[in-house]
């Protein structure tokens, strides 16, 4: 596994009820953040039918640059039936609650890009012994209603102490904007998870290119 | 493909919630019904996680008379996570909001069992016509409260015209308990799937045992 961290800086999560009470598609908001400094996406749609979730990650394959990483959050079928189809998806990120990643590494290959939410010492040692991982997701950084039954969020401090338990690369996600990213890269982030920054944003392109510029000209 | 279509006959759709409040778990309920004249099992839990669905399947998986299929609903990952787990599981029952059957078929090689609810003249001949369809589940017969947003109870018009739309075997699901095996079996059904009739049963075993008489007395 080669998986640079520097993929981590500006990871974007999508959540599609945002993109569309901010009226336009997933597919949109996805290529004009793209375009504009986010360095990964990972799709994720909890209530969608598998159908419909994999047409959206054709779909969204489809205008992806070929360089930014696309991600399927925790159905590995429906990462198996977009490769099927020849669509450029290049991984999975899992949640606790999802196949045990040992599992999911042996149904998506080696060369795939896999990435685990942990939360816990336990977790995140558990991540790393695994050697499948490359790399983890640690959060919630602030309280945030994106995510259903999310626990509280934890704050920098506590941030940095689940940070400092794994050397895999690992991004933050929790209500993260602008201003939080100088804290989380000097708390050893390799990145930040974003999802209201960007699907909820007027112009997800410029809030893309915002947060990237914060990134870059914070002291890594 | 050899599918026997007389594997449907007595067909064991898992509800947890209904087997949980009848007071057992689902692999309880399957292994005395398994024993007494259950053709088939699909596990189906909608609600749990992946990590739970797996655990459940393997259980299950464990107790199985060997010459009963066990077929997993709608995860196909599951399916994938199970047989790499050595867990002996035989296909997939998919619905129509899940991924389509020509990529189910090729994620889960020639060999696995594979059915589709199908509900319409259209949805029956694409299943047909696909030629990676072992058999169709029709309905609902009755009205049923198992299945969320199940549409109503179509009756055994209804259901022996929809019948009569493909050559593939084909069981017929919802709300169905003993009285209703003779009139499905005269619309040239293979099989009956229940899922109150035996995880709402005080005894599942025997339960199955008067629903596999019944199947069989029942002129064919």
């Amino acid at each position: 596994m080669h998986f640079d961290p520097a993929t981590l800086s500006i990871y974007l999560v999508t959540d599609t009820q945002q993109c569309v009470a901010s009226g336009r598609t997933v597919t949109d908001t996805v290529q004009q953040a793209a375009h504009q400094g986010v360095t990964l996406v990972q799709i994720r749609d909890k209530e969608a039918s598998a159908r419909d979730f994999l047409a959206m990650t054709l779909e969204i394959a489809k205008v992806m640059p070929k360089h930014i990483p696309l991600l399927i959050n925790d159905r590995v079928d429906i990462f198996l039936a977009a490769q099927l189809a020849k669509a450029n998806v290049a991984g999975m990120h899992i949640g606790q609650t999802e196949l045990p990643a040992t599992t999911v590494r042996q149904l998506i290959g080696p060369h795939a890009i896999l990435g685990v939410s942990a939360a816990s010492e336990e977790t995140l040692l558990e991540a790393q012994n695994s050697q499948v991982v490359d790399y983890v997701g640690i959060g919630p950084l602030h309280d945030t209603q994106t995510k259903k039954n999310a626990p509280a969020g934890r704050g920098f401090e506590a941030m940095a102490q689940l940070r400092s338990y794994t050397h895999l690369p690992a991004v933050a996600i929790g209500g993260i904007t602008a201003s939080d990213l100088p804290p989380l890269r000097a708390a050893g982030f390799n990145g930040a998870a974003v999802v209201s920054a960007i699907c909820k944003a007027p112009d997800p392109g410029a809030a893309a290119h915002a947060l990237a510029q914060q990134w870059r000209t914070t002291a890594g």
